[in-house]
């Protein structure tokens, strides 16, 4: 399974039941943690998320709505007895706060915490099955997009065929990684024995952003992107302003960028409602959704 | 109204829909908050507690279930456009971390933000209808109890012997600060003229304490006493190793201390359900009640 679940999709002031930013992504095992605002570990309770199971945690930028949540979840892991370890990506002034923040409560964690400074886009995590790789947007402080690839799987075993070639199941490891089978000096070509699996999925977080052009390229062609949308069109002047994008902008990027589905949150408080967002967004890219708190959306 | 209204009543781990602690003292016109556990400014959110008259903050300790509801506060207090000054009372180091924080995330807040360190046991506010003192608490870290003492309201005017001496409406106010009546030569003492009024009441948190008797001396009387009780009896050791109470430790307490109700929080994850916290304290001291998330319980 590849998925995002949604904790929170408000903006940075909490309203109407909506959270601050948080979204786990689980890709097949893993789970990773985009984000953590304030409460996130209590909508992990709510939404029974297998929190034990987040080996990495990636911080987009250094508002509060985006980490204010992490001390606590750092120290509930603690607390739960936690001895595995946990890597954190983010902006490298958040390592002083959580240090001072565990120096005055006198906490030693019991288990590995490692800090990974966000200083340049670059591959974060290169896994045999998975990639995260990391891209600047324009907000007013530092802030980091996120991209999670699964890896192209290997090849599928053409079972007539093996069956037709007389192909040992021991060898079938290696047809799939793509080796020709050899067998009495004749050559069974690997295009012959194996089908393409198919094709590798990706995720785009867009964080929060100024609208920019330039973001289609970095998350072009995804399957899912996520885009905020703090303002309507009503706000435009408003979203330049505080370095947001509308819910029409997020559109954009999401048409430009040939992504196959757009999910759209970071809602201001200014809305009580949110339907709005979406039939804006619609005009210009049909296939949006609302980033709904609790709600899981595959990347297919 | 003098009254406690509770936000949060659980332990460091939040579990069960209860909350890390945060309470909110109302004093006739006044708001206080006292600790401010994360989740906070939502738990006022579903309370309706009119934030915005809140001026005074208290800070026990620098254990994360006391505090990290408070950057968020703080920020979005900015973001609701707050000008008028907010007085912060918190263990010193506190305020390099706030520092911190709003310096990374470059936010200038728009009100100013009075920092006063906890350090010794001192009257913190000396106001003319109100009192707030710190005491010592016997917790990990250096943690503070706090004293809310409503100030003996002025004497009460006898209607039927100001009207018997024709004593004139204009020096009603002087009467009720005690002064006699003076006219043609003649005293009419202040005693027969006004009435005694109701004694002063007082609101005594304990924080985060390990049992100790000395406490009681610190809170004897006060008509309403909160007293952590992390623990049930069955845990003992583990209240004492971890420097917190057990409920009956609470009560025993509030029985030393003659006080007239006791309330009790700040329990254990261990614990799913609550009842034998009120059993176990009323078999030592009857008034006793949960510190029921939500709920409001007036100084009487």
């Amino acid at each position: 399974m590849f998925g995002v679940t949604i904790l929170g999709n408000n903006s940075a002031l909490p309203a109407y039941n909506r959270h601050p930013t948080a979204q786990v992504i689980t890709l097949n095992d893993h789970l990773f943690l985009l984000d953590c605002g304030e409460g996130t570990q209590m909508q992990m309770n709510l939404y029974k998320v297998r929190r034990s199971r987040i080996n990495h945690i990636f911080i987009s930028h250094l508002h509060g709505d985006h980490y204010f949540g992490l001390p606590g979840l750092i120290t509930s892991y603690g607390l739960l007895g936690r001895v595995h370890d946990l890597h954190l990506y983010a902006p490298s002034p958040l390592q002083n706060i959580l240090g001072l923040q565990l120096s005055v409560s006198d906490t030693k964690l019991p288990y590995k915490l490692h800090f990974h400074s966000l200083e340049n886009e670059t591959m974060l995590i290169d896994d045999e099955k998975f990639s995260v790789e990391s891209f600047r947007v324009f907000h007013r402080i530092d802030c980091w997009g996120f991209i999670f690839r699964e890896k192209r799987k290997p090849r599928k075993i053409n079972l007539e065929a093996t069956t037709k070639y007389n192909v040992p199941v021991e060898f079938f490891e290696r047809l799939k990684q793509g080796e020709d089978f050899i067998f009495d000096d004749k050559i069974i070509s690997n295009e012959i024995l194996t089908m393409p699996n198919k094709p590798s999925k990706m995720y785009a977080y867009s964080a929060d952003t100024l609208f920019s052009e330039s973001l289609a390229e970095k998350v072009y062609n995804a399957n899912l992107l996520y885009h905020e949308a703090t303002y309507l069109k009503d706000k435009s002047d408003k979203a330049i302003s505080r370095f947001h994008s509308t819910s029409a902008q997020a559109a954009t990027i999401a048409k430009l960028a040939n992504v196959k589905k757009l999910i759209i949150g970071h809602f201001s408080s200014t809305y009580e409602t949110l339907d709005e967002f979406l039939s804006e967004a619609k005009e210009i890219f049909l296939n949006t959704q609302l980033a709904l708190e609790g709600q899981t959306f595959l990347i297919t």
